[in-house]
């Protein structure tokens, strides 16, 4: 379970969040598989909350994942229950009953139907998980459940992540301002669709289920599925957008279209909070010591680009020259090369922040290894490829490399 | 450059091989980047030497890729030429004028035109390549080159690698028996699409060079192009198969089509070769303590179950699980999860050596945990998934992920 040290890269104090109106919140102490902490988060909502969300394209994915799969269409929301330490994945028919009856016992507690309970699990695979453990903690949660607990419920989630994840924004929805809070879970197996293990996001907005569909659709590309820390899709991967609504007593107007003017600033909101979580998953990767933002520009199209940047971000060379402080540029040529993508050797640049190091098919004569050396002892590593050959353009985030990585994932079961 | 020490799962010894008529080794020291080690190896191939190979996909190939690739067509052979330290890749246009000087110094030295020299080099990219730092040694290396330097010409193409590949075989042609050498180096950026950094094999055989194409191809595809070490595709990888003929005086019969009887004697000969030397490369892969197999079946089709087979080999949590003698076959299902290829998560079996860990979508209720830790003991480590889909077989070979992975590729270049 992890070295108990925060990734360097933390950020230095996690608020505590404002709250968001119609969402109570609660970690409780179930002991699934940890003992002496938190874990299990319950969320309980405002009635005519709308929820969409976006899942793992895992082909083995986890009970949770089928569930929410199964209710997501719906849209309807009134809990949320999350559990760390067992994933409930590939646990055959008894993953499934566990899930139902979760379900069945959080709906009893909150007073609501099994439906509108969304349910996220993460932790080991393959071990059967007793749905009893968490349901006897969920009615005591349900009357802790606060409007201000968002630290407690991040931190309810983790599992090998080594600081609580949470992101605010605000809107404003005509001349109301909305708020949106966000809590995540990394840190290892994360790799696009989904990138993160669980994320969960709550706003007071009042937006109808198929926009916030929609909404989070478009704003997951960029944010969620742009980062990878070892190209290891889980088979658990949620992310859960919940719009309680509660601000349109507050005169907020209704999100009815992705045209809406009023549309685009909650998309603002969204997209702040979603890429501030995922970066701090990137930031707490496994082991991680440096967060690098590969850019690729110049590429034929932006999904040519995509390729190439988790290409190099997925490459286990780049990765550990990054950790050993080398800027490798021959290894990020390596990754380029193999990504299949169009790319022209001979018009190819690299930079590692601004010095560039490599032109043309050729080192850089003019760079200087003092001043590259220097910059590689940095915190953050902009890393970028300029193919040349187009307009497309995209950036991916990743960490590098350690031993601490190994060291964690060596001994995570036993 | 590594720790020094020779990987666990090296042969217990290293043979010196029998001599291919018609192939006269040599090793030489240059300087190329070490000192006190000997960096190039020269081949001088007897006259009516024909050869077949297969090159790196990269996008971004080095110099020498390039220049095998345009004298493949040709299919004639007098000497070949690799160095260890330098890989003369992303070097442009100097890079390019560096193999064409070295082709022509080879030749002067041997004694034939340049566009039958094949050249390959191995080591850093991006850094120049002084062809003349080579041809300064050639001379002497065409007078010293002899039929029986087999392992002194493995030693001389090692980078990271802990010990020489080498390995034989022979078929019967007729009556007459020929012979097939190979030597190899590996031991990173180790992907398919070539598998392995260098690869070189000789035959006495009498061997059309459509024909050693044809067989190259084919045989490759279940060797080096099944053996991944970090998925890392070398901008270098080649294989060159040379064929001297010479076993035609003996009475070897010419093989002039695939469909030949003695085709497939020769076939089985070189498959024996390419197998031995792909799987010396996993087993010297970079820190690797385990060797393992990974056989998926019941895969829809062949590609599916390569698919499979290779985002199993290539997961860095099945590798450090393993690394950390973990049967975490959890991380299995993920990996089988995310390769995209069809899979019944309520199907699968999964066993490690003969003990079934997991079946129908669950743990193996019957299954040993004891048993299973005394296996993941071992040096050998065979993982099969059976996905109860179809008859698709196959099998790739890979190693763990250790910190040693880490240590060696953290400061490779510095």
């Amino acid at each position: 379970m992890g070295t108990g040290k925060i990734s360097p890269l933390a950020p230095a104090t996690i608020a505590e969040l404002p709250p968001v109106e119609g969402v109570r919140l609660s970690a409780a102490s179930a002991g699934v598989r940890y003992a002496g902490r938190t874990d299990v988060l319950l969320a309980v909502l405002d009635k005519g909350t709308t929820v969409a969300g976006t899942l793992t394209r895992s082909k083995c994915p986890s009970a949770p994942i089928e569930w929410c799969k199964a209710k997501l269409g719906a849209g309807k929301a009134r809990a949320l229950v999350a559990n760390a330490g067992n994933a409930n994945a590939f646990t055959g028919e008894k993953g499934i009953a566990a899930v139902k009856r979760t379900a069945e016992l959080a709906a009893e507690a909150v007073g609501c139907k099994p439906g509108e309970v969304f349910i996220a699990s993460t932790g080991v695979i393959g071990e059967p998980l007793d749905a009893e453990v968490i349901g006897r903690v969920l009615r005591g949660a349900t009357l802790a459940a606060r409007p201000e607990n968002w630290k407690a419920a991040a931190r309810a989630i983790m599992t090998t992540d080594t600081f609580p994840k949470v992101a605010t924004a605000t809107a404003k929805l005509g001349k109301t301002e909305v708020r949106v809070n966000g809590i995540a879970k990394g840190s290892g197996m994360i790799a696009p669709d989904m990138a993160t293990m669980l994320a969960f996001v709550f706003t007071d907005a009042p937006v109808a289920a198929p926009v916030l569909r929609a909404l989070v659709r478009q704003e997951v590309v960029d944010t969620f599925n742009a980062v990878t820390v070892d190209g290891d899709t889980s088979t658990s991967d949620t992310l859960l957008v919940f719009a309680t609504g509660a601000a349109a007593a507050r005169g907020a107007p209704r999100i009815k279209g992705t045209g809406d003017k009023n549309a685009e600033e909650f998309r603002r909101a969204l997209h702040a909070v979603l890429a501030d979580l995922s970066e701090q998953i990137a930031r707490d990767g496994e082991g991680a010591r440096k967060l690098v933002r590969i850019t690729v520009k110049g590429a034929v199209s932006k999904p040519s680009a995509r390729k190439i940047a988790l290409s190099i971000a997925n490459s286990p060379l780049v990765k550990t020259a990054i950790a050993g402080e080398d800027a490798n540029w021959g290894r990020v040529v390596m990754a380029v090369g193999k990504a299949g993508e169009r790319a022209d050797r001979d018009r190819l640049s690299i930079y590692f922040g601004d010095i560039r190091v490599a032109a043309g098919g050729a080192r850089d004569p003019s760079y200087d290894e003092k001043k590259v050396s220097a910059y590689m002892k940095r915190d953050v590593i902009d890393l970028t490829v300029d193919l040349r050959l187009g307009r497309g353009t995209d950036r991916v985030l990743t960490c590098d490399l350690t031993k601490e990585y190994v060291e964690i994932n060596g001994d995570y079961r036993t």
